[in-house]
C-alpha cells in the first residue's frame, strides 16, 4: 500500500526543518492541515486532550456560581475558602500527606501552577539559580523557563532507575546550585511511574542539599496496575515526594482527573514547611501580578469536582481507566507490528497502560519515525521533545474510542509494517 | 471627635514601613483588619472593584456553553472564533480602527494580557529591552516586568500635557533601547485622558524610533465628559494610538466595562503591522506557555458580550456612568473639606468624573494623608505606588452607593477636617 500522505510540502510551509525536533504544537497543526488538505482524517495520537465528557458536578457548580452573580467580583488572590479546603481535603484523602488550606492555591491549569512555581523557587537562596528536570518531561515547562529567564538543566532518567538515580542525582545537586527538582508521577510521556524507593532518594537528597521538589501529578491516581487509588482515605494512596522531604510544591490538574481541560483550573499546593518562605511571594507576588487569579465560577467548579472525590461521590480513577483499555488495545495493534515500547519497565517491574506511552520501530531514528506515521495517517510528538535521548515517539492514547478507529489503526500500522519490510 | 481607629498595631502587623509606599494589597488588608478589629465598616476606596452586577448576556452564554460540554476540551491558544471576531468587531465599532480577528486573542484578563505583551515586545529587536512608562500607571505592570526581569523606565506626565509631551518622550526614546511605550487611557489612577494631539506625538515618535505603543484601555469609553461614546459605529470614538501608528497593542478587559472582574476575561489586540512580527510568538510561545489558552466559557461569555455592545444590544458606556455620578458627589464633599484634587486637568479642559480620582490634603505627604484617612476610616492607596511624583491618594468611586454611604463619609471628612484645623 502506497503512503496515505504527501507530508513534505506541509511539513516545509510549516517550517518544521526536523519532525524529530517537531514542538506538539507543529505536530497539531501538520496533522490538522493534513487532514483539511486530503480530506482523510488522521489517527491523532499527538496532543495530551481528554477523551472523556467534562465531571458534571463541575459544571453545574460553576452554573450555580455564575447564578449568584460572583462574575462581578475579584477573586481572591489566595483562591476562595472552598476550593483551598477541598484540595487539602483531596491531598490528605488520596496521597495521605497533610497541607493546610492556605498552602493550596488555585490557578489557571497547573500551567500556571509550575510557571508559578519555578518563579518563587528562584527567589529563595539568590545561589540556588537553576531547575534539575528528571527527564523525560513536559515541554511546555522548559519553554515557560525561557520566558523567566531562569537556567535549567535535564538529564533522561532511561538508565538510572532504582538505586542508580542516586549517583545521578548527587551529580547534578552536589554544585548546590539547584533550587527545585522537577519530574511528573506518572509520567507524561512515559506512563513510568517512580517508585517508592526512587522517591525516597528523591527526598533525602533534595532535604541534604536543600533543593525543594516540585511534583506534577497531572496524571494523579492513574497508575491503572493499583486498584483502589480512587478510594477516598484508605491505602493505597498515590505515592508521593510528599512523604519523603518536607520541601515540596505539589501540582494538581483538573484537566484530566476530571476531563476539565477546557476550563484551565489547576491547583499548586505548597507544603507546610515551605509556605512561611515563599507563600506571600508566589500568591501576592507572582500569581496576582500573572492573571489575577482564577476566573471566579471555575474556583467553584473545581472546589465541588474535589470535594465530591473526597466524599466518595465520583471515583475519577475508575472514569479514567478507561485510557488503560485503550493504551492496552492500541499497543498490542503497534506491538504485533514491528513496534517496541522504548520506556518499557520501572525500577521493578514493566510499565503500566495509561494515558501516554513511547513507541520505537525498530533503528528507525525519531526523526524518521514521525515521517514514516505521518506518512501514513498517524500523528505523535517526537520523544526529543520530551528531554528523551531515546528514539522514538509519544502516542497519548485519548483519542481512540471506536471500534472503527482501532480497525482504521490497525490497517494503517500493517501497511506502515508491509511498507517496511 | 476623636480618631475611630488606632491603625499603628496593625500597620505594624502587616509590616509596612511606610503608609506612603503601601502596595494596593497592604492597603487593602489594613482596612480589611481594621474592619474585622474594629466592627465598623470602613469607606472602602482602595481597590478598583466593579460596583455593578456582572452583564447577565456573558452569564447566560458561559452557562450555555458549559452545557454544551466545552469543559472537557482544551481552548484553541488563539482563542475561540467567535471571541476573536467579535473583539475585531468592537475595535471597530468604538475606536473605529482596523484590526482583524488573528490579531485579537482573548487573556485570563488584561493582567496576562499586558505580561504576554512585556515577553513579546522586547523580543522584537535584542537592543530594544526596556519598557516606558507614561506614568501614573498601574502598579501590577511593573512588578510583572520584575518577574520577566526586564528593564523599565518611567516619568511622570505631571507637569508634560500637550505640546510639553514631544520633548520629554524623546529624551527617553532617541536612545534607541526602548521597546515599548505603555500608559492607560483613561487612566489609573488619575482619570485624566491623553488628548488627541499627545497621542498624535506619542505615535509620531514610537515610529520614528522604533518602539511599539501598549495602549490599556482598561476602561474604554468611560471620559464620561463625551456623550456617545457606547453607539457603535458612529462618532465620537474612544480616541486611541491605533489612528497614529502602524505597531500598537490594545489591551481590552471584562473586569470594567462588563462588570465582569471575576472570570478574568481581557483581549491582547495586535495591530496587522505588528502581528507578523510577534503574533505567533505572542499566542504559541508565551501565552499558551503561561495558561494554555484561557477558560473555555469564559471565552464564550466575553464573545458574547462584546457581539451585543456591536450590535447596539447593551451600552456599557452609560452602565458605567454611573461611576461618574459617584465620583462627583464624593469629589464635592472632598473638596468642600479642604481637599484638592491632584491631578486637575488635562492638556486643554477639567479633569472628567469616572472610576477613580486623586485626591490630596493641604500640605500633608502622602504618607501623612494615608494616615490620616485610614485613622478616619478611609481607605485608599498612595500616588507614590503609582509612579507618580506628586503628594495624594488615589480614590475609586466604585464602591459607594448608597445614600448612607454618602452620608458617612461627609461626616467623617469633616471631622477629618476638624481634627486638622
Amino acid at each position: 500500500m502506497a503512503k496515505l500522505f504527501d507530508i513534505e510540502p506541509v511539513v516545509s510551509q510549516l517550517g518544521i526543518a526536523d519532525l524529530g525536533r517537531a514542538t506538539i504544537g507543529q505536530a497539531m497543526q501538520l496533522a490538522e492541515r493534513l487532514e483539511v488538505r486530503t480530506g482523510i482524517p488522521f489517527i491523532r495520537m499527538d496532543q495530551g486532550v481528554p477523551g472523556l465528557e467534562a465531571c458534571a458536578i463541575g459544571i453545574e457548580a460553576e452554573k450555580a456560581a455564575l447564578d449568584r452573580g460572583v462574575a462581578a467580583i475579584y477573586p481572591p488572590p489566595e483562591g476562595i475558602p472552598e476550593v483551598k479546603t477541598a484540595a487539602s481535603d483531596f491531598i490528605k484523602a488520596f496521597l495521605d500527606s497533610d497541607i493546610s488550606p492556605a498552602g493550596c492555591i488555585p490557578v489557571c491549569g497547573s500551567a500556571e501552577g509550575s510557571f508559578g512555581a519555578f518563579a518563587a523557587a528562584v527567589r529563595i537562596d539568590p545561589a540556588k539559580d537553576t531547575i534539575l528536570f528528571i527527564d523525560p518531561g513536559f515541554p511546555v515547562q522548559k519553554e515557560q523557563l525561557d520566558i523567566l529567564k531562569i537556567n535549567y538543566i535535564t538529564f533522561d532518567i532511561y538508565g538510572f532507575r532504582g538505586e542508580k538515580l542516586r549517583p545521578k542525582l548527587e551529580e547534578y545537586l552536589s554544585e548546590k546550585k539547584i533550587a527545585a527538582i522537577v519530574y511528573s508521577n506518572p509520567n507524561n510521556p512515559t506512563w513510568a511511574c517512580l517508585e517508592e524507593a526512587e522517591l525516597e532518594i528523591i527526598g533525602e537528597l533534595a532535604t541534604r542539599h536543600g533543593a525543594i521538589v516540585i511534583e506534577d501529578l497531572a496524571y494523579l491516581g492513574m497508575d491503572f496496575r493499583r486498584q483502589g487509588l480512587g478510594t477516598p482515605g484508605v491505602p493505597p494512596y498515590q505515592v508521593t515526594i510528599a512523604h519523603y522531604t518536607a520541601r515540596y510544591i505539589l501540582l494538581l490538574s483538573a484537566s484530566k482527573i476530571f476531563s476539565y481541560a477546557g476550563q484551565r483550573a489547576g491547583i499548586v499546593a505548597v507544603s507546610d514547611a515551605l509556605f512561611p518562605q515563599i507563600g506571600n511571594q508566589l500568591i501576592h507576588n507572582i500569581l496576582y501580578m500573572i492573571t489575577s487569579g482564577v476566573a471566579h465560577s471555575v474556583q467553584h467548579g473545581l472546589a465541588a469536582m474535589l470535594r465530591a472525590a473526597v466524599d466518595g461521590r465520583i471515583d475519577f480513577v475508575e472514569t479514567t481507566r478507561e485510557y488503560a483499555r485503550r493504551a492496552r488495545e492500541m499497543k498490542r495493534l503497534f506491538l504485533q507490528n514491528g513496534f517496541h515500547i522504548v520506556y518499557d519497565r520501572d525500577a521493578t517491574e514493566s510499565v503500566g497502560d495509561g494515558f501516554f506511552f513511547t513507541i520505537g520501530y525498530k533503528k528507525l531514528s525519531s526523526s524518521q519515525l514521525m515521517s514514516a506515521l505521518f506518512a501514513h495517517g498517524i500523528s505523535a510528538i517526537p520523544l526529543s521533545a520530551t528531554g528523551s535521548r531515546q528514539e522514538g515517539v509519544r502516542a497519548c492514547s485519548a483519542r481512540l474510542s471506536t471500534p472503527e478507529q482501532f480497525a482504521l489503526l490497525e490497517e494503517r500500522l500493517e501497511a506502515f509494517n508491509t511498507d517496511r519490510i
